[in-house]
């Protein structure tokens, strides 16, 4: 019985070393300023002047930060400033105080007006931000501004074993971006956040458009234990220093590419480097609409029965049709199924197959679960195995 | 700070050693097969006469024998007959036969019509029925029916530790019940199953009702690791050999104490039963509305966050805020929380605490996780701590 074969995806390749500041137009500045240790960048600015846009968490404790941003975006930006180390999140009405004047001092180190300055913070959660160390942080930063998209993306960082850096230019456009994801290693910092940001002209309402597609079947089809934080942000800035792209345009449809070429490419980092992961998953949904083959995709990577089957390296594709049941997926009685380029299922009905060389293909540091139902539609979805150390990491915090 | 003080809630006392077979008109037969091994119980009659309801999973992928009893419940039915061992899940037409086979085997040894059997089957999916052991395991059952509710309790575990049994009487009203929950030390045994029986003499569609209500308090809030199973199967039978009881009445009211009673500690004594769970977490959310106040208990009792955190006994409350938040709970600016006993948020702020003993408290058999948010409502959800050991117990199964 021969394996599915997965689709090509619509993807452009990637810029060797590519990263934010791959872009024309970008600077950056970036500074260590104590919140989390000694030593360690903590603080990054990052300038590209034009419109913007972003898109935040929806948990109603969304942090100050998240809630200032959204307010202020799709519009236009100077720059963003962040810090890791500490969230400003359940911190009341002094966090918001906090968030203000952090976007305050940016704006005075930039010569630009506060409402120009998107705030985001990640780290703990329930601790007041340190502001005599954040200020002159964020002093240092803004003033040299002089630094790499890379340092950025390690100031950026909370518990992520790797910084997560893209770039990508194809037809005069070039986007480029860094994120940071969901280590978890401390508790509270199931944060995930993305900077991106193009040459491209692009109006604010159409650039809003363009992320929360790309978003949707990006950063949003990822998960690393189905939690989603307080602080979730991912800005996509312009410089205005390329071509003018509208919509409905084979430019408009290179950009999209482009963005989700590089986001794509994110998000997987961010899911490979998910606490105690072992291997990157990719569940790949076949038919259905679109939308619907996304949820699915989404049901069963997000599944800790799944998960632990993964980590185990054992092809339990029986958990793959519950989650798919679970997630109210019609037509299972004509599904087929490769569980890491292997059949196991055809038609709804169980094949048998080599459980050997099942093993070895699940012990490779990316699988493939792959679905076929009836329909057009394709979904995606990335996450990773559910190992011991994710329950050590997480529940030996404090002791 | 005083500690929040949980509202009463309204239970009925069990009967000490209560059980199915504790109802006045039930009998219960049952025999080892040998599906899930030789010497153990694995298959059970469960015989009340009358007006029966049931609630099924809503899986898509729901097994043959859910789609059987719930095209015939609320309905007249006779008896229950239920393996363990093998789910009947996801094998196609073959599986659709060997239920209807397994029924009209019950239906011939009792002397009855084929439609007034349902059907219950957990184990393991994606295996054909082995019927050469089934139908002569159902033909010894059935022809004795001399056992015990509790002999049926064994007969219906997969992975379970303990036998789930219950009952309660008041006011000349008897409710039993047995159950079997989420073990899942073997994979795809994520089933839960429960068979309930009283002697009061109520009109189906009442049944049925009184039935989901409870259920949706009870089965339907607990959780061990999120996932929806195949076979999830809870049947409310009757004997008719008690007192009528009809709805708007104080006997109904009673009648519906003495069945959430009997269902809410079966519930908890699933949770408590999860794999590899050390303890039992109850989440009490007081305000919003009843249903907000349901759907906030149970997302808080599914984060791998928090639950992590609760096994490693670390009153880490960010991380219940974050799961409220997530799923879009309002008012947290006004959120009262209390950490097994320990006040650790009043009015949206963190109040210090003792980590000692909020470390004691956490190593209790059972903690309490008590939200206070503006609003009349209730709602409780039931779980357990996510352990190393749940993911070595899912994760080595084939290995």
């Amino acid at each position: 019985m021969n394996p599915l074969i997965p689709p090509k995806e619509n993807t452009l390749p990637l810029t060797s070393g590519g990263t934010y500041s791959s872009v024309l137009g970008t600077s950056v500045g970036v500074a260590s300023a104590g919140i989390k240790g000694a030593e360690r960048l903590d603080v990054a600015v990052l300038r590209a002047e034009g419109p913007a846009a972003a898109v935040t968490t929806v948990s109603t404790a969304a942090a100050a930060c998240c809630r200032w941003t959204r307010e202020r975006l799709p519009g236009m930006l100077r720059a963003v400033v962040v810090n890791s180390g500490n969230a400003n999140a359940a911190t009341g009405l002094q966090g918001e105080k906090d968030c203000f004047r952090m976007a305050d001092e940016t704006a005075k180190a930039l010569g630009c007006d506060t409402n120009e300055i998107a705030v985001c913070s990640t780290g703990v959660i329930g601790v007041p931000m340190p502001m005599d160390r954040v200020l002159p942080g964020i002093r240092a930063a803004a003033t040299e501004m002089t630094a790499s998209g890379s340092d950025a993306a390690q100031a950026i960082l909370t518990t992520d074993l790797r910084t997560k850096e893209a770039s990508c230019s194809a037809a005069g456009i070039a986007v480029g971006g860094i994120a940071k994801g969901s280590g978890m290693i401390h508790p509270n910092m199931a944060t995930m956040l993305g900077f991106l940001v193009t040459d491209a002209i692009v109006e604010p309402s159409s650039l809003q458009s363009l992320l929360e597609d790309v978003v949707n079947r990006t950063f949003n089809c990822i998960t690393v234990d189905g939690d989603m934080s307080t602080s979730d942000t991912v800005i996509l800035q312009t410089t205005g220093q390329g071509v003018v792209v509208e919509t409905d345009t084979a430019e408009w449809d290179i950009l999209t590419q482009a963005l989700y070429s590089v986001c794509r490419h994110l998000a997987r980092e961010i899911a490979r480097d998910g606490e105690g992961a072992n291997r990157l998953v990719e569940v790949l949904v076949e038919g259905l609409t679109d939308e619907e083959a996304r949820v699915a995709a989404k049901g069963v990577i997000r599944s800790p029965l799944v998960k632990t089957a993964i980590h185990g390296c054992d092809a339990n594709w029986g958990r793959v049709v519950g989650a798919l049941g679970a997630c109210q997926v019609p037509h299972l009685e004509e599904l087929s199924l490769d569980f890491a380029g292997i059949p196991v299922v055809r038609d709804g009905m169980p094949v048998p197959f080599n459980e050997t060389l099942a093993t070895a293909n699940l012990s490779q540091d990316e699988v493939l679960i792959h679905v076929r139902l009836p329909g057009d539609g394709i979904g995606r979805a990335w996450g990773c195995d559910l190992s011991a150390d994710y329950v050590r990491i997480n529940a030996d915090y404090r002791s």
